[in-house]
Formats: structure tokens, C-alpha cells, sequence
């Protein structure tokens, strides 16, 4: 999406052809700095220090390591090596797991002197079916929103609650949870975003309402407590989440917080939409809140923040009363019950067995 | 209650028998320090920077300004001077307006040479009747924390979850929604509390986990997002909130975010009660949702945030991506329907008008 005019995506090839280029996303938002990585060690470090994240972002900087693994030694030692130092800087992420496994396998059929370009090739290709998968659940999303601002007085914006990132920043461009809001603002459909701040990590003040502001869509950070209180008075038109991992069933398990958001819209008569790319589907798994582990995370995270000091330098400090224990669930399950559908790249289907199994015929069988 | 093991009130008469000390809460969590007022401008001074907050607290700091000014100035001119500056410190406090007319029109009654005796009397007895009614919502909790404790096994404790600050901080010793906590931690009866953070001004991470911490009284503070999870998970036996106001039907108005809270206690079957001191309840009012105005507050509050720095400073730092708007409201409405119970004063009442007219009679007849 655009940053003040200009078009960028996460991580793209650099104008040498061979380097990788990203946004290091650990300087967000007091900084925009590109870096450019020339080796498989620089995407793994990238990887691991979270100067990229999202599932889809990470496992396009997996591939492109693969691909700078490539360039430099093509033999099968160096492509297995590459995959598994890659696969260590974040061993739990499917993403990751998924790109390096379709790399080691597709890679080995190809001859060693043809691997760098077939590595490259791989790579951009599955940074290209990520954009295509958000934009096709861009579109589809995009319909129910201008339903809703068929409703509304001519100019007036259809007000959309997000939580946490789902954006175009932790994918390869549009977003997952962003994408339908991208598009209406494209397309002149107006709207305007409420961004949950997202505590612990501050995702949504820090990096929804960075890209948000920086494309030029209109928005506003609010506290995650905030959000109830402006469903029980018709401030919010619809909620749009993203998520990490949704059940069979259509249970969605997503970052800390959005059950509440979830409850609330319920209460509120407030339509609740999780926008997913269909590998987030885990067909194993029928019970999200019974089934699904939830990471429990440092307490640092709560406990301490890093923002910007007046004297424009960057500075940590704590927030939690000396000596106080603290808790940190890092994310939460919510009910298919509570959703009003899920946004697919083959369309809006309700939160259950049946129409997520139309919808992936071909999934089910694998998993049964 | 204790500050590590010594026993404090948040306002109280100097060793000098004229003076008033307290405990300057613009410097929680970082430091404990006690201030002396030794005049009404001094009162004046601690309410409208917030050294002291809290309805109970305000209502008593005020009264005792009138006393340090009774003391200079015994004349009707002085005390109606002191009731007017006093009052404008926070205007919109229903405490702070109702100890002032009731030390006026005491006042008003005695003659000069005598006021400033009778005033630090009426100061001393608004204190220890906010203790005594603190003292029963005590009692009161006690009974319901300590049938969901026999349910347990020996030793385990009730776990708590609460929201803000409606601690003995807030008014002159107990709090309202910690009454019941305190008051079964000194009767042997285990409890541990999940401290919700409190966004934008935390007040639980920085004022309730710093009392229940100095009290020695087990609990673990976490952020807003993370109560509902909990929930769903068993690891929440009851929630206890304190309220700002309160409906003749029920109705709860407290910081924002509780309704959130509501909402996912109803959900998962944990009981969800309010503590309040009967004043803070509005005969007048009969839909909260509809009837209360909610403060919308300075942006600043959810933009930037004072911590401790490593180095042992105190500083303020921005976490909101440069150039975002901000809203904050600051409070929210819990319908009666979603609250278990109301611990007043007078027992665990219903959250209906029948149940809180009958309990408050006198209260009803004033009003209609």
C-alpha cells in the first residue's frame, strides 16, 4: 500500500536483482527505514528480531532466504542447511514451516546450476498468491461493507473496529483484515476505522494506525476497553478482525482481546467479521477454546513499553507497581457463535462446519 | 490498610492535633510520600492536582479544608470562601458537592468561636462514616467470596478479577470492591485478584496492584484484553468492580471497558457483582445507557504514558503512531441485566429497582 504517495510492498527484490529489500518493522512508528538483505543469514536474523512478522510476511522472507542461500552455493547441503537455520528463528510459525518445506521439495527437482532462478522464482510467486488471496478476500469483504454504506447518508463513512494487526504489514501488501478497507478507500466508498491499541505490544496504535494513516484512510486510536461503549451507541457500523488459527468449525483464535470485541458486538447487534486466508484453517481441530493453546508470554511485555520522549529519542520504561506479578495470555479463542462470517478469498461463509467444508472440499478429504 | 505492615488511612489529622496529612497519589506507583496540609488553599491544591481522587477521598479532603479554614478564619464570609473555592477544584465531583453544602449549612448553625472545632468533628465523622459503610460492603462481599471459598479445596484460593481502582486509595480506608478482598484475606479466608490494567490511565497496574502488593495480598495484574480468556478458562470465580454511578434500575457506570468485562462474566457463567456505597446511586435515573453522559478526555491520556526508566527517572512517552487521532471516553454503561449483584451498605442487593427501593426507601420517597 502506499506510504505518503508512494507504493510499497513488505519485502520486494531489490533493483540489483539478486538482494532482498524490507521494511524493518521493529523501528515502526517512529521510524520508516528500509533494509536490504543480501544473505540467507540476514533473513534469518530479519526473521528472528521481528524486523518482519504475519505469517504470510514471514514465510516470503523464508523463501527469499532460501533464495539468497541459493545464489551463493546450490548444492543439496546448502538448501538443507538454509531450510533449517530459517525454520529455527521461529520454529512454532506455520507460515514459516509451510514456504521452507515447498522450497526444500520443489528445489531438489531442479537441477543445482538452475536452483538460484528457480529459488528466486519461488519465491515471488508466493509472495504474489499472498496479494492475490487479499485481494480476492479484499473484494469480497469490500461488498459487505458498501451494503452497509448503502444505509448511510451520502459522504457518511461506515465506521469498521479492527484489532490488533491484520494489515498490510504483516503480509506481503493489502492485509488480511485491512484489505476490504483498503479497497472501499480506493473505490470512494468512505470509511473510517476504530484501532483498538492492542495492549500488550501496542499492535494497533504502533502499526494499524501507522499504515492506516500513512495511506490516507481515515481513523482513530482508541483503548482496547473503549470499543463496547461505542458499539451500545451505533459508533460502530462493523468489527473486521484478522486471525492466527480458525477451527473446522469456525472458531477463530486471535490475538488477546478480541473475544470482548466479539461479545460486545453480539450484545450490540454489531456484525463481527474475521477476514482469513484459508491455510489459517485447521481442519484438525473442532473446539477452539478447548483445543487450542494459547502461549503465555513474557511478562516484560505488559510490564514495560517503549515510545517516543519528547526530546524525540526512544526510551523503555515500567508501568506496573514494583514487585507486582503479571500475567500476559497472548491470545484468545472466540466462539464461531460470536461470528457473523469469515472473509475468504473464495468468499463470505458462515462461522460452521458445513459451509467452511463447501467452501475447501478439497482440504477436507486431506484431513480426514 | 497496610503499607508494609504499617497501617494507614489515605487522610488523617497530624500529630499536631491541626494540620491534615495524606498520601500524594501523583506519585503512585513510583513513590510513597506523605504530604501535610496546613491550610484550606493546600486542600484545595491536593484535590485539583489529584493527590488525593476518589469520590469518599475528595468528599473528606474538602471537609477538612473547610476545618484549616475555620482554624484562620472563623467568619461566615471565610467558610462561604472556602466552601466556593473548594468546590471549583473539581466541579463536577458529587462528593465534594455534597460535603460542602453539609458543612456549610452544619457550620452556618455554630456560632464562629466554635466552628472550627465543630469542623474538624463533622471532617473526622465524614471519614469514619465512609470506613463504616466501606466496612459493611465488606461484610457484605465477605459472605459471597467465602461461599464460592467452600467450594474449593483447602488452601486454594477465590480468584478475583477486578477493573480500576475501587481501593482503600480511592476513598478514606478499604475501598469498595476491595472491602470484600481485604476483609477475607485478614479472615483467613485465600483469595487472589487479577488486576485488570486499567487503559489509558491504568489505574490498576498502577494503584490497585501497588495497595493489594503493600497490603501483602496475592494478585496478578494483567492487561484489559486478557480478563475474558480467563474466564472462559475457569480461572475467574467472581468479578468485583466499584461503580461512579449508579441507577435507580440497576444500571452500573464505571471506567471504561467494565461493560466488557460484564459481557464475558455472563458469558461464562462467573458471577459479576458491583460494590458501591449507596450515595453513588441516581434515584433519577432509570437507563444508563440512554441517560448517563459519558466525559470524553483528553487524547493525551491514550497517547502518552509516565513511567520509570531504568535509570530510576520518571519519564512520559508517546505510543501512538505520530499524527493518529485519538478518542478516549472515559467511562461506560453495564446494563443491570449483565450484574449479579450490587454490594451495598445494606447487603447484596438485586440489580432491579424493586430490590434497591426496598433496601433504600428513604431514598426513593426524597426523589419522587
Amino acid at each position: 500500500m502506499n506510504v505518503d504517495g508512494k507504493k510499497y510492498r513488505t519485502i520486494w527484490l531489490a533493483a540489483d536483482g539478486a538482494s532482498v529489500e524490507i521494511i524493518d518493522q521493529t523501528k515502526f512508528p517512529y521510524a520508516f527505514e528500509i533494509v536490504k538483505l543480501h544473505t540467507m543469514e540476514d533473513a534469518a536474523h530479519a526473521i528472528r528480531v521481528m524486523q518482519v512478522r504475519g505469517a504470510p510476511l514471514i514465510g516470503a522472507t523464508a523463501a527469499y532466504g532460501v533464495a539468497l542461500a541459493m545464489r551463493a552455493d546450490p548444492s543439496d547441503a546448502s538448501l538443507h542447511a538454509a531450510c533449517s537455520a530459517l525454520l529455527e528463528t521461529r520454529p512454532t510459525a506455520v507460515n514459516l514451516h509451510w514456504a521452507l518445506d515447498l522450497a526444500r521439495k520443489s528445489l531438489l527437482q531442479v537441477a543445482p546450476e538452475n536452483r538460484a532462478a528457480a529459488a528466486y522464482t519461488l519465491a515471488a510467486d508466493i509472495c504474489d498468491e499472498d496479494i492475490a488471496i487479499n485481494m480476492a478476500i479484499g473484494m469480497h469483504g469490500m461488498e459487505l461493507i458498501a451494503e452497509i454504506a448503502r444505509t448511510k447518508r451520502e459522504g457518511e463513512p461506515v465506521n469498521i473496529l479492527t484489532h490488533c494487526n491484520a494489515g498490510w504489514l504483516a503480509t506481503v501488501d493489502w492485509g488480511t483484515a485491512t484489505a476490504p478497507i483498503y479497497m472501499c478507500h480506493e473505490g470512494g466508498i468512505p470509511v473510517h476505522v476504530w484501532v483498538d491499541e492492542t495492549r500488550p505490544r501496542n499492535q494497533g496504535a504502533f502499526l494499524t494506525a501507522w499504515e492506516l494513516g500513512h495511506h490516507g484512510v481515515p481513523h482513530t486510536v482508541i483503548v482496547d476497553n473503549a470499543g463496547g461503549h461505542l458499539m451500545q451507541h451505533g459508533e460502530v457500523d462493523m468489527v473486521i478482525v484478522g486471525t492466527d488459527r480458525t477451527t473446522a468449525t469456525g472458531d477463530v483464535c486471535n490475538k488477546i482481546g478480541t473475544y470482548l470485541k466479539a461479545l460486545a458486538a453480539k450484545d450490540c447487534g454489531v456484525p463481527f467479521y474475521v477476514a482469513l486466508p484459508s491455510p489459517t484453517i485447521d481442519f484438525s481441530l473442532s473446539d477452539g477454546v478447548r483445543e487450542i493453546p494459547i502461549e503465555e508470554r513474557g511478562g516484560a511485555e505488559v510490564s514495560r513499553i517503549t515510545g517516543k520522549t519528547d526530546s524525540g529519542g526512544v526510551e523503555t520504561i515500567s508501568i506496573v507497581a514494583e514487585g507486582s506479578p503479571v500475567g500476559n495470555p497472548a491470545f484468545d479463542v472466540t466462539p464461531a457463535r460470536l461470528v457473523s462470517g469469515l472473509i475468504t478469498e473464495r468468499g463470505v461463509l458462515a462461522a460452521n462446519r458445513k459451509s467452511i467444508a463447501e467452501a475447501f472440499p478439497e482440504r477436507v478429504k486431506i484431513s480426514a
